[in-house]
Order: C-alpha cells, then sequence, then structure tokens
C-alpha cells in the first residue's frame, strides 16, 4: 500500500470517522482505523462495533492496499501537521508498519492485519428517503435532552423515530422520555419514509449524525430496515445498529384535557428558574414550586441545608390559583427548548403531567411530570 | 446588619474571595464567606486555614454587623442577578437568616455566627516593599509550572523568593524545582525587599496572586515575615502562610561548565516536539531522543507500544555529534517558555542536565535533567 494525499484532506476525514473508537477497547483491532487504498482513493472506516463510519478521500494511490493502524494516534499525527502539506502513506511488504512521512517528519506506526477488521454488515434496507439536514437536526435538537440514560430501560436509551397520519399530512415524529419528561417533535414525513418501521436510534449515534450535519439545506440520505440506520451525509456514512425493543406508547403519556393555560415570558421565566434552583440540590430540595395566582406567579425552592428563594413573575393565567411542582433541573432543560418570546404551560393539576410549548409552535412538545412539595 | 449596595461590585469581590473556599470542608464556617458591615462599607473575608483574602466594596450601611453565609451559594445567587442591579442584604434579629433581595427575587441562606469565623493573624512583618504587577506575574509566569506536586517534598510545593547580590545589582530571583526541571527567573530587587528572608510561596497561593494580577504597572504591595506573606492588589488583601521547610541549594544543580551551545529555532522545535511526543506514553516510551550533528538535529521517540516518530530540524550547532534524551512533556513544558525566536540549548554530555534560555535574555533560566534513551 502506497498512497499520497493532502494532510487537510486526510485531516478531515479521519476527524469523522476516529470519534466513533473507544477510548479503552476489548480487542486492540477495535482502536484501529481501516485504510483501505483502491483506484477510487484511500477510504477511512472506524467502528465500536454498534456504529461504523465510512469516508473516501481524494489520494493518489501508487500501490494498493488494505491495513488497520491506531486511529487515535493516526488522528492526532495528521492534526499536528503542517496545514496544506502533502502526506506520504506507505506500509512495508511484511504489512507490519506504516510509514507516515510529511516533509522531515516520519512517524511508524505498528499495524494490525485488515482481514481481523469488523464488518458492520448493512442487511437489506426495506426503507430509503432523502431528508434535509435541518430538519433532522430539528427533529435531533428538541428530543436529544429527554433520552433516558438508565441502561436497565435500555428502550428509553435513544429517540424513537415513526411516521404516522395526523388526519392532514404524514408526519414524521421523534421522541425521546425518561420517563419523568417526555419531548417529541415532528416534520412533514419525507417522501419514501411513510410505512417505515418505528426504531429506536441509540444516543451515541444521534450524536454522531447531529455533528456531521451543517447547512440546512444539505440532504441527508438515509435507509433503514427494522434493525440498522444507514446515513449519508456530504460523502460520510455512518452506518448503527438500532435499539431492539419496544418503546412505550408515549401517547398515553400527553395529557389530553389539561385546560389550564399559563402564558410566560420565556427569557424571565428562564432567568427566575436558574435563580431560584442555586438553592436546589440532589440532596436536599431539587423541587421548584410555582404558586400560580390571577396575573402572578411565585416561583420558590426550599432546601434545609442552604436556605430559600424565591422570584416573582408577571404571568397569563386565569384559572383559580394552584401550587404545582417541577424538578429545577428538568424545568430548565425543557425552557431552554422553547425559542418563541412566550411559553406556554398546559396544566391540570398539581399531581398531573405537564404541557410545554413554544407560542404558535406545534411540531415541538414537552411534557414534564411534577413533584410533590 | 443592613446593606444596600450594587451587584456588580458584590459580584467582582466575591469572585476574588470565594476562589480560596475549598469546596469540601471539615469544618462548616469553612464554606462560608464573612460579611462585615461598618461605616467603611461591606467588608468580605473568605479563608482555607492557609490563605485568607480580604476585600472591602462600597455599600451603604443602614445597619452596622457581621456574619457568614455560604461563600458558593451566595456568589452563585449574585452572579445570577441582573447586571446593574441594586441588592439589599439584611440579616433578621437572632442573626440566624440572611435575606439577600434584588427586584422581584429573594433569598434567605442559613448564617453561622462571625466569631466562630478562623483569623489567620498576621503578626509582624519584617520586611515590605512594592512591586510591579508586570514584575512579580514574570516571577511566577516563569517558575510556576516547574513547581512538585509532590507531597512528601512538601517544601518543592511552592515557589522560592530570595534577595541577593549579583555582583552588579540587588535582584529577587524566584525559583522552582521538582528535582527534574528547574526553573529561574530574576528582576531587579524592588526598594526594601534586600535582606528578606528567603520564603517558599505556597502553589494555591502563587495561583491565586497570579489571578488578580492585572495591568503591568500596577503597584503590588507586599509585607513579609519568615511565616506569612501579604499582597495587597487593588484593594484586595491576600494574607497566606509560607511553607515552612528549606529549599534546596538550588545553585549547585545549575550547571557550570556546559560549552556545547545548541540554538534552535523556537517554533519549529516546539512543533516538532509535540509530534513526535504524540508517540509517546508514560507506560511505552516517554523520552525524546535528540541527535545532534553539525547542522542538523534528529529527533526521534520509540514507544513499543505505538511506533516511532522522527523529525529532522536544522540547527546552529559546532561540536561533536552526540544524543542526549528529555521527558517529551518537560521539554515541551520548557521550550513554551521561552519567547525570543531562537531558544539555546547549553549542553555538556548526555548524562548531566542541560541548560535552555531565551536568546539575549539572562532573566530566566531552565534547567532540564536527561532521560538515558
Amino acid at each position: 500500500m502506497k498512497v499520497t494525499l493532502e494532510r487537510n484532506h486526510l485531516l478531515k476525514s479521519l476527524g469523522h470517522v476516529h470519534r466513533v473508537v473507544e477510548r479503552r477497547t476489548t480487542y486492540p483491532i477495535l482502536s484501529n482505523v481501516l485504510l483501505n487504498a483502491s483506484d477510487g482513493g484511500l477510504q477511512l472506516r472506524a467502528t465500536d462495533l454498534d456504529i461504523e463510519v465510512t469516508e473516501s478521500v481524494p489520494a493518489m494511490v501508487g500501490t494498493p492496499g488494505t491495513t488497520t493502524v491506531p486511529a487515535h494516534t493516526l488522528y492526532e499525527i495528521v492534526r499536528k501537521l503542517s496545514d496544506g502539506a502533502e502526506v506520504n502513506i506507505e506500509v512495508d511488504g511484511a504489512g507490519e508498519q506504516m510509514a507516515i512521512t510529511s516533509g522531515r517528519s516520519k512517524f511508524n506506526l505498528t499495524c494490525l492485519a485488515a482481514d481481523g477488521f469488523p464488518d458492520l454488515k448493512s442487511g437489506d434496507f426495506s426503507h430509503q428517503f432523502t431528508i434535509k439536514a435541518g430538519a433532522l437536526r430539528q427533529l435531533i435538537d428538541c428530543t436529544q435532552f429527554a433520552i433516558s440514560s438508565e441502561e436497565t430501560r435500555y428502550y428509553l436509551n435513544g429517540i424513537f423515530f415513526h411516521t404516522m397520519d395526523d388526519g392532514a399530512n404524514v408526519i414524521m415524529r421523534a421522541v425521546a422520555t425518561d420517563g419523568h419528561r417526555l419531548a417529541r417533535a415532528q416534520v412533514n414525513a419525507p417522501e419514501g419514509s411513510q410505512g417505515m418501521p418505528s426504531i429506536i436510534v441509540p444516543r451515541k449515534t444521534v450524536a454522531e449524525v447531529q455533528k456531521l450535519l451543517s447547512g440546512d439545506d444539505d440532504d441527508v440520505a438515509v435507509e433503514l430496515s427494522d434493525t440498522k440506520i444507514r446515513f449519508e451525509v456530504s460523502g460520510v456514512v455512518l452506518l448503527s445498529k438500532l435499539i431492539e425493543g419496544t418503546f412505550p406508547d408515549y401517547e398515553r403519556v400527553i395529557p389530553q384535557n389539561n385546560d389550564k393555560q399559563l402564558t410566560v415570558d420565556t427569557a424571565s421565566f428562564k432567568q427566575a428558574v436558574d435563580r431560584v434552583s442555586t438553592i436546589a440540590s440532589d440532596r436536599g430540595g431539587k423541587a421548584v414550586k410555582l404558586a400560580l395566582s390571577n396575573g402572578l406567579l411565585e416561583m420558590s425552592v426550599t432546601n434545609p441545608d442552604h436556605g430559600t428563594a424565591r422570584e416573582e413573575l408577571p404571568i397569563e393565567f386565569e384559572d383559580d390559583g394552584f401550587e404545582i411542582g417541577f424538578n429545577a433541573r428538568y424545568l430548565l432543560d425543557i425552557i431552554d427548548q422553547v425559542k418563541s418570546d412566550a411559553a406556554i404551560f398546559m396544566l391540570s393539576d398539581a399531581g398531573s403531567p405537564t404541557i410545554v410549548q413554544s407560542e404558535n409552535d406545534d411540531d415541538a412538545l414537552y411534557v414534564l411530570m411534577p413533584m410533590r412539595v
């Protein structure tokens, strides 16, 4: 194998693929990136056995060949080479050493044969469609924070995607929940996605895809079956296993009859929650109490360890006053998602889940369970 | 106690004093900041029993008084209040609760009585002088990285300051070493510092003082005895214990007869060391080998775990060629200190300490022990 290519091209692709490589791996070859030089250029591939990222870079291939070397080390070396430098990669006859030469720098890395490198076989895909990067980003951004990290409820460790007919349009929905809060976002279903299997995309896959998205109008090609999903974004291919399991019937969690509407100024509300939560702690009290009355919200936290905090906010609220408590952290997470000047809360009573939405935006909806205060 | 003051003034001072408060303390009162309201305004004080920071802020004092409240919590609260807001602080009659009110925000913090708050008595100072912030910063910046963190050699856990007559002038020197490398910086001794006791200023004190320094021409008032040091910078007073112990006779470590001069381009050398050290690791090989010959430096790292790295650099070197090894991390730390275009190495042989200096700058000097390669 003998290849010459531009440092910046190699760095960009290594930047994409090396991220999926775990720092500590059970098998040495999982620390490596696969390099495959052929007529088409140099292909890079890395995997953690759940996700596989592949990208090709333009390269002058002297001798085709394939091998693997430590991914993070190769990335660090290439990163430290000069901007715009030319890089020569050559593997010795025995396939044991890779020499990386650039200017007056020369590195030798120990190779492991490519035939031991795992292949996350994609299998057959049942559906394929193209979605705009902006729409996919919106689905991910609105729901990611609510993904559960509780390993025992593995079926909540990702974002649930499915399509449905809402009466007027076919829509694609993304949902995540950890049992305490739920986030639901939707966009018009891309052509070809209708009737796709309902799938759970793992947390790490979602985060990697998110990093690959750039311009809102870029096309993302998606192919999926009920066990795997494949994203192609500007030449980078990310193939991932899906979480096998059944996502709970989230519709049952979304209250239908919350008739008490509270309207707050998003920025003031956020600042007030942030301030009172200074007093909150996991040990003492982590609940923010909202005392609602006509026109005025009194927000407070009482923590025996630290003291008390109280804020007053003008609100729009027409119903009889009552009190309800929320986890300070969760309330902040959700209010952070509201992009409009006003945030709308739909409440029922102190013991029932509350709906939070942006004003004039039905595409994202959040449900928050109350806490006893 | 009843005080009204501007949030920005309070925030700035809390920012200075709260930093010395440890996150985990054995005694609850050590988590607190002391507030003392008198005719002069509001004085804040915090301590970790080794360092004590005191600052006064302008305030309208309604009722004088003194108490203590949790430092980090108060800092977080004040930080989250609006820019330019007015803050009212009031302690109840029993001295148990402090109410902090600003606009529509109200916080109550539990107080602890001020009489239990430790006082790092300064004692009598034998020397006092004024040093420019720029000179003090230079002494600290050049030597700080070499402070040892080995607790058993506690007398190396700080910067050693002393004055001496170098034949032409009286100079003040700062020295730090961890046994593997040594850094020495010097400035003209400020008026009044001559004959001061030789002192070891602890690592944390040095770091706190560094953060207080701003404009190079600002005056820093220093007072010291052989057990304590007091810095006053723009109204902030930092009082610290000194490390009791004997700093080793560092002059004996600085080689006098290194006659082989190596001159390198600082930037190229730094980049080359950074690149080859990608291969270095604590487990495998952490030594960079420098092979010197007339006009050419070959730098290399060999690590059985990772591979090899080699760089070539043009140099100025007139002597017979030889090889010498250094710890990659230590070499990087020192070359980072060299501010001139060229760095000068004064070498003797592969087993002896090497001197590194900036070109045309005798005020800072670094000694690096070699490693066998």
